[in-house]
């Protein structure tokens, strides 16, 4: 991968450096110096001059020794030139400032062949803090903080909203056009940089989606990902911006959720997050007990809460201590302006049920002991207390109306992420509880492939030898109507080579007599001529729930799960829940029970509940097929007819991979 | 009212002075004193002793002259003895700050009997920066922000958040348990309160909404609500916070939209819209164009402005400059960089199409000074030159990497809001965009109400003379099934008196002949027995959609009007708009629009379109028919089928306000 080059190179050359403070010229070469220490630095500009103190050598073939990293700042129209003069010094590693770089891709395969590596060009620089590496616009404190950004400036936006919280930067790599080095790269390249404790990632686009969830999954260290396609606008907007497709956010939050990285959708979020990863454990889900007390800020508390799809549970059993009964939120109700100790009393014993994962009390807590100095020290005492509770394994996070007093940073010492207001301290709950996630275990891949797609319905059916369906049989001519005989009414006749049966009146359901039958076979075999048609028992068992049981191959990311409401309102309600496939089959039963619909299974207004096992079994299956059969571009049973005694398919579509591209282009 | 003695008090007593700083009785006293350059201040303590260095006198009774003002921290049980004296001297107003007052509802009436008027008890206090009135825990910068909260605490951390935003404070009211002086008497108060120019209002209940809405729509300044009840979690906590039932949290929108108020979900966001209010006019709308060098940000803004439901639409005409074609968000991609004029001249062009009501700026807008020296007093120009342009009608706000420079001072001081983050600047947005909605224009009352209520399904259709049910008749006796001959089949049989008809099984459809119907008839009399049967023709028109009209009686707000996507699962999808009853045709029109399935209306998978404009006819006259129909405590239209030839309810259900009450209880 050679992209040491790019971490801790022996020596770099600034070519375009300059004096002008206005000018990236000026800041690549004095970033460059400051590492002078323990690298050689040269600088390079045509007209020769000095720069920062230094004298500027006319050429890259003007210093003494040919260096290791180039960093690129020359007109787009000369970069060529100097490239190939570098590659021919035997320089390893280009990082390209310039925007428009005349024939981008073939250069960059020209720097490959020539056995060296370009970041860029249109990269906003990089930066390694540990070994003082600073090609980049601006200044940079250390932390534990790596950034990896297909914009430069949100990479930017990143590390000042950090510095503004004191969370430094180990390293900052703008990809710009990544024309050779891509995200991917960078990413894994951080699996061992010591310095980096927690990775911040921007990307608008996911080609190779499953090289990069490799990576992801790799790298050991908890990684948050921003991105955009929540809204059509921003998705208009990355179309124009990379010339790419964009996959649907909903993809990438499966993607997310399948390598265990947490999703946040603006720098300041991912900030929070990243202070709260770096002081305290993930919980093992999103259950909060919040703790205050005032009412009112317990309720609000509870609002953001759920809008960040957090749970505050009722407690099953009672916690104890002073408080009435299993009130979750816990309004101490003046209890804790009574004896501060009180704080920490309610918070352990919260944190003793089985009903939450985490702790976050909101409100006065860190602020008494600046209107009242002489409780300072024993609020001090108070939030340690905390932390030790937080440390044995449920994090505690804080909304403090007194964010900078000795209390919150006793807090935040001990483990205890504090916030001036609620929203940062649930988000940030909500970010690492997404990091804590327990991973999908590795799945059998014992399942035989599709390996030729079926024609038509009856096909379709066969292929899919452990889904159920109705019996049924294949009729082609009026004869065949006989063998009906065998199955029960009423039936169901269907003109199997169709896709869209039912747009083109290719279904009749509710044949309750053979005679029925056979006059619909009539009827419908002069209009739509000879061809496969099956005839199925008609699902008649009551209380059965329509779902949707879906698959398709994604572009970026390949082979999807999807669940929803069946039937053809579907797209209206977009009550859907997609996983990367194959699922187990608890994931399965969990994407069922997203679904808003999911009521409808577990019994809707006094019906019997349905056979949830067998159809998250099913669905399990089904993700298993698609894994397994490269050449299914898209697979729906929609709808699955699903009743107290299992599911049953009754209707099946298969589309190749070759036909949804097609459909795509 | 008498509440002026709330506001500016010729004389005030403080009744549990202390010299001990944390407590109560020592913030009330230093507090009380602050305004001792403009009236007279009474300390007094029963023991007497020295607080603040003022003597403290042993009884209200024991001052020289009666205050006007006493604000009360003595032990619960003594509170009403003090008052009973205070009452006796002639106090025109009690502040209580002590909580657990016995029998309190019964003191506070001997108050209003005695004359005076009681904020509290269980009040964090009072404050009053133009007068120098200071009751209340903590310091209050003056400013131009009125605070009145249900909660003291929530009104605490709006304060302090307002301080360390430069935004100061002109009223601050906490409620406490209202046991006389009501929040609507508080705010009323406020509308000619010269200091207060926004106010922020922290409510958790609406008793009496239509005084509050009177109250909030006679203020003519800005007014902002924060409110719980946006989960299970603090609905539960309101219950048992305030013994009562909140409204739900779409009605209290419903409300909001009718008096011109924003809701706010947060104390920071209150602050941050808050301080939009005072710099800049409220847009007409909530389309939004967003301009930003960098692709990255853009794309997190306009993701940011669909979340907080604004629009980023398409550029129906190119917007000139030099910029290509439509797009929006509006990518510099550089040009801004090159030359910081653009920012100026693109929001120029933006500012000017039809397609938008505002425009916001997000990224480095506002840095360039800190990082170029050079360009910074550029950069002050170009703010002051962005400010010009918002002044002539559509608000620009600003998100900036350099929140703290000179130029976002500029900005500011131009009337054009800057925030350090993409969400504050939205969500300021978002809530201006909220106080500019226009008002409903008064609607005309010449229904006639709903005199006597209905009784079973005939007499409903009858008493909504002007909703177009199918043609139908009544049916007693077999015989009478006779005239059915007069209808066009198929029929529909229905028990009339039954309010579930389907549940009981009292619904029969699809009868295609008048055999079958009499079958029906014979089944259905035999199983339910003699009564009001309605023999209606079925509405067997193509391409119709079940849409839910409704009506209700909320406790708080009164009459609702609710449509929604029809038929059984209306519950599961939730997918319904509200309005405080009447509204307009046009409201009507656009509270269709806003359902999810608005594209059934709109015409779905090449259907032809439904006659919305007839529906929202129906929705508008049924709204103002219960607005005007005091008995009727829900009317539910359900399913109205909609063709594109016009609506026809084919169900319908009154019930009395009695029967609503009954249920509830």
């Amino acid at each position: 991968m050679q992209l040491g080059v790019f971490r801790d190179p022996a020596s770099v050359a600034v070519v375009g450096a300059s004096e002008n403070r206005s000018k990236w010229g000026y800041w690549l070469a004095s970033g460059a110096l400051a590492g002078a220490h323990r690298r050689r630095v040269e600088l390079v500009n045509r007209r020769g001059g000095v720069v920062c103190g230094r004298r500027c050598a006319p050429g890259l073939s003007d210093v003494d020794e040919a260096p290791e990293l180039v960093a690129l700042r020359v007109p787009a129209a000369q970069v060529p030139a100097v490239v190939s003069e570098g590659l021919s010094l035997g320089v390893k590693g280009f990082l390209g400032i310039t925007a428009g770089v005349p024939e981008e891709p073939a250069l960059a395969a020209k720097i490959r062949a020539g056995g060296a590596r370009l970041v860029g060009a249109n990269s906003l620089g990089i930066v390694d803090t540990a070994t003082d590496l600073r090609l980049a616009w601006g200044s940079f404190t250390p932390g534990p903080l790596a950034i990896v950004s297909q914009s430069g400036q949100v990479g930017s936006e990143l590390a000042l909203l950090g510095a503004r919280h004191g969370l430094g930067i180990s390293r900052f790599v703008s990809l710009g056009n990544a024309s050779d080095v891509t995200a991917t790269e960078l990413l894994a390249d951080l699996a061992d940089h010591p310095s980096t404790k927690v990775i911040a990632v921007y990307l608008e686009n996911f080609a190779n989606g499953p090289a990069l969830l490799d990576a992801l999954r790799g790298l050991g260290k908890p990684t948050l990902l921003l991105t955009v396609g929540g809204s059509a606008a921003s998705t208009r907007l990355a179309r124009t911006h990379t010339g790419s497709l964009t996959s649907p956010l909903e993809v990438v939050d499966a993607a997310c959720r399948a390598a265990g990285v947490a999703r946040v959708s603006t720098p300041a979020e991912l900030i929070d997050v990243a202070r709260a990863v770096l002081a305290t454990s993930p919980p093992r889900g999103g259950r909060v007990a919040i703790i205050g007390d005032s009412g009112g800020q317990c309720g609000i508390a509870a609002d953001v809460a759920h809008t960040h799809g957090l749970l505050v549970p009722h407690f099953t059993q009672d916690i104890g201590v002073t408080l009435e009964a299993r009130h979750n939120p816990v309004d101490l109700a003046g209890a804790g302006e009574q004896d501060l100790a009180n704080y920490a009393e309610i918070t352990e014993a919260v944190l003793r049920s089985d009903d939450v994962d985490a702790a976050v009390l909101t409100g006065y807590f860190g602020r008494y002991g600046l209107d009242i100095p002489a409780i300072a020290e024993r609020e001090v005492a108070v939030a340690q207390r905390i932390g030790q509770l937080a440390g044995r394994g449920k994090p505690v996070l804080v909304h403090s109306m007194g964010p900078d007093s000795p209390a919150a940073d006793a807090l935040w010492a001990a483990g205890v992420p504090t916030y001036d207001r609620i929203e940062p301290a649930l988000q940030a709950l909500r970010g690492i509880a997404a990091l804590g996630r327990p991973a999908e275990p590795p799945l059998p891949h014992q399942t035989r492939p599709i390996g030729v797609l079926p024609d038509g319905y009856w096909e379709t059916r066969q292929v899919l030898f452990d889904v159920a369906f109705p019996r049924g049989l294949v009729v082609r001519r009026r004869e065949d109507l006989d063998q009906a005989r065998k199955l029960t009414a009423p039936y169901v006749l269907k003109a199997g080579w169709l896709a869209h049966k039912s747009d083109a009146g290719g279904v009749r359901t509710g044949l309750s007599t053979a005679d029925e039958l056979l006059d619909a076979f009539d009827k419908m075999s002069a209009r739509l001529g000879p061809g496969e048609y099956v005839v199925e028992e008609q699902d008649t068992r009551p209380n059965t729930v329509e779902i949707l049981v879906g698959a398709r191959r994604d572009p970026d990311f390949g082979p999807l799960i999807v669940v929803g409401a069946g039937g053809t309102e579907t797209e209206l309600h977009h009550d859907v829940a997609i996983e990367l496939a194959p699922v187990s089959h608890a994931t399965a039963r969990e994407m069922l029970d997203r679904l808003r619909c999911a009521m409808l299974l577990h019994g809707w207004r006094g019906r019997p509940p349905v056979d949830i096992d067998g159809l998250a079994a099913l669905v399990h299956r089904v993700s298993l097929l698609v894994a397994a059969s490269p050449l299914v571009g898209e697979l729906e049973l929609n709808p699955v007819r699903v009743g107290p005694d299992g599911p049953l398919a009754v209707d099946a579509l298969i589309i190749p991979v070759s036909r949804q591209e097609a459909r795509r282009a």
